[in-house]
């Protein structure tokens, strides 16, 4: 392909922190670069507490042991996502309630959910699908009124950021009870695999640690807190390397630079789609007035599945990979046969027809354009 | 300090093929590198089948999925060991069955075992302490007779060996159905966190390969064998970035190299220590005859708790650390309430008085020699 879809962006950065990490003599987790990169987002996006792990998907599953998840739990969240949304939660055992899309945007529709709480819901997982902010008051407002957990799958969204109601701009993984970040490879900000757990609730901070540090107080030992530590509570190892860390830390000195780079790629997409968008009866991506654009995914709703596999057949044969995704959950193979059979319609519809368009730093848009036009 | 207790060791080319992993444009999970160090496994070792996993807890965590581990399922362990070798069969909701440890040897005590099996147990868990095999033949001999499942947990135990009663020596890992490696920052052969499952009943082959793609027929799809992959079982994110398997690749080219200088200090620190060890009622590391030294651990069993505080003591004035391990887990904070109460009394002992010497490659072991002596 002479345009992949992807392209891991380095900085210049990161086999220098990889080395400083081996020099320093401590590369498994909970090193120099992972306390670092804690540091840096809890200072600059307010988090209370932040832990990396070696993936979202652990991040998630980390949630849902800190809430408790038991058999027959409910959780609800968008059908339109990736599988680890929900597995995190069926590991625990619970059941999963999926909620339609918005017709203007594949992420949940806020509106949708209330119907969907029972008296076993636990948690709501709203996912901000390309980094747009879900409409979180309205999804807080639901939590607190029905006694729910909201726990934010930020995996797409770094610094995006929601205004509330109340005139307040916040950063998205910042509202939840928990939230879950990815630095997959695929992400604005990257380290190969990797993910993290913001905790916004402080019941939920000592025992993060435990559970991060396979379920050992081994974090407060180290601490000189208590003279010995050993197993209090359930937990794996969620740590990440500190190679993955000093890799991470590297991207986000240059977190600034990514943004722009990518905010200014995807304006340009849509500047030049915008009039071949309406000529070819394709859905642009929407920012509520309450999101922001973070520069993560340029995506097309096209108007069928055949026009989907004409364009990216087109784009194929001109070099360029572009690709689909998700199956809605509910209809997967897994969960079908749990499902009640509801239609959701808008989920299916952004299943059939959404396709993202190549989107990288060293992108050069306007090859794209020119032959999405052509 | 002086002398640490553990210092990861460089071959020179870790960083050279993490540069290159970058490079190659792909630094997610199963890459270049994965696959390079899955195939070095299957040949070099007999393997069946390896996947490599961001940790040694998460190998046994797929364990445990795979041979379905229930609410109330019985697992039969040692109580001295890590807490992870029974955190990842807990998180699935069994119950564990602690066995004593030998007399001779911290590791399982084999005769102990069938008295522990119920008609609830679903599988053994030997845990190859310091890399030294447990009598697997009477092990494979008892799940056979009950119908098991037997997991090793080789966290320790690589490039180490058994001979069996037919004569044949066959590396550890590929006896039990499944097995568990750590490339841990404290291994052998490292990549600050790692690990690694193998999968040497093929039954488990085809499922190992979802549930470690997040639930998902990924690997299939990409081998061109499905035209579309989707959720079809439970899993989670169970791959390393390939900057890790990258690293590990570097180590496993010098695997040889390693394991002659390792064996070569261990063996220095047994043959130098072997009067003084007397002459202080301590015991010295024993490898039975069916097993082999990989050069992993260096222990002293102290004749009591004050004795190994002491010799810490001393060590530590002149700047050598040495560290002890584990606290049993029947006694621990998260189980003590749950366990039946039988005494582990050689479990116990090896809580109260093993003591881990200094080990690493580049160590100076006349130096801490020296000193013990003095």
């Amino acid at each position: 392909m002479k345009i992949p879809f992807n392209k891991p962006y380095l900085t210049g950065k990161e086999l220098v922190y990889i080395e400083n990490a081996v020099t320093k003599g401590k590369i498994s987790g909970n090193g120099y670069y992972t306390n670092l990169c804690h540091r840096f987002f809890e200072s600059k996006y307010g988090f209370q507490k932040c832990l990396l792990t070696t993936s979202c998907t652990d991040a998630l599953e980390m949630a849902a042991i800190l809430i408790n998840i038991k058999e027959g739990d409910e959780v609800i969240m968008p059908s339109y996502t990736f599988v680890s949304t929900a597995n995190a939660f069926v590991l625990r055992g619970a059941k999963i309630i999926f909620a339609d899309s918005r017709k203007d945007h594949p992420g949940i529709d806020e509106e949708a959910i209330e119907a969907l709480i029972t008296p076993k819901t636990k948690a709501i997982v709203p996912v901000h699908y390309a980094g747009v902010a879900c409409d979180m008051d309205k999804i807080m407002d639901l939590a607190k009124q029905y006694n729910l957990f909201v726990i934010e799958d930020a995996a797409q969204a770094i610094d995006s950021f929601y205004t509330g109601k109340d005139g307040v701009q916040r950063p998205l993984g910042s509202i939840g009870h928990l939230a879950a970040f990815s630095f997959h490879e695929t992400k604005n900000i990257i380290s190969g695999e990797g993910g993290m757990l913001v905790i916004n609730d402080s019941q939920f901070t000592e025992r993060a640690e435990i559970i991060w540090e396979k379920g050992t107080n081994r974090s407060a030992f180290f601490r000189g807190e208590i003279d010995k530590y050993g197993w209090v509570d359930i937990g794996s190892s969620f740590l990440p390397s500190d190679i993955i860390a000093a890799f991470l830390w590297a991207q986000l000195e240059n977190l600034k630079d990514i943004q722009k780079v990518r905010i200014s790629h995807w304006e340009h997409y849509n500047r030049e789609l915008q009039r071949w968008a309406i000529e070819n009866e394709i859905q642009l991506p929407t920012i509520p007035s309450y999101a922001t654009n973070n520069g993560h995914m340029f995506y097309l709703v096209c108007k069928n599945t055949e026009q989907r596999t004409a364009i990216i057949e087109k784009l194929k044969s001109k070099g360029i990979l572009s690709v689909f995704h998700y199956i809605s959950l509910h209809s997967s193979l897994f969960y079908k046969d749990s499902y009640d059979g509801k239609p959701l319609t808008e989920s299916d519809r952004y299943s059939d027809c959404v396709l993202r368009l190549p989107m990288f730093y060293e992108l050069n848009v306007n090859n794209v354009v020119n032959n999405i036009k052509k």
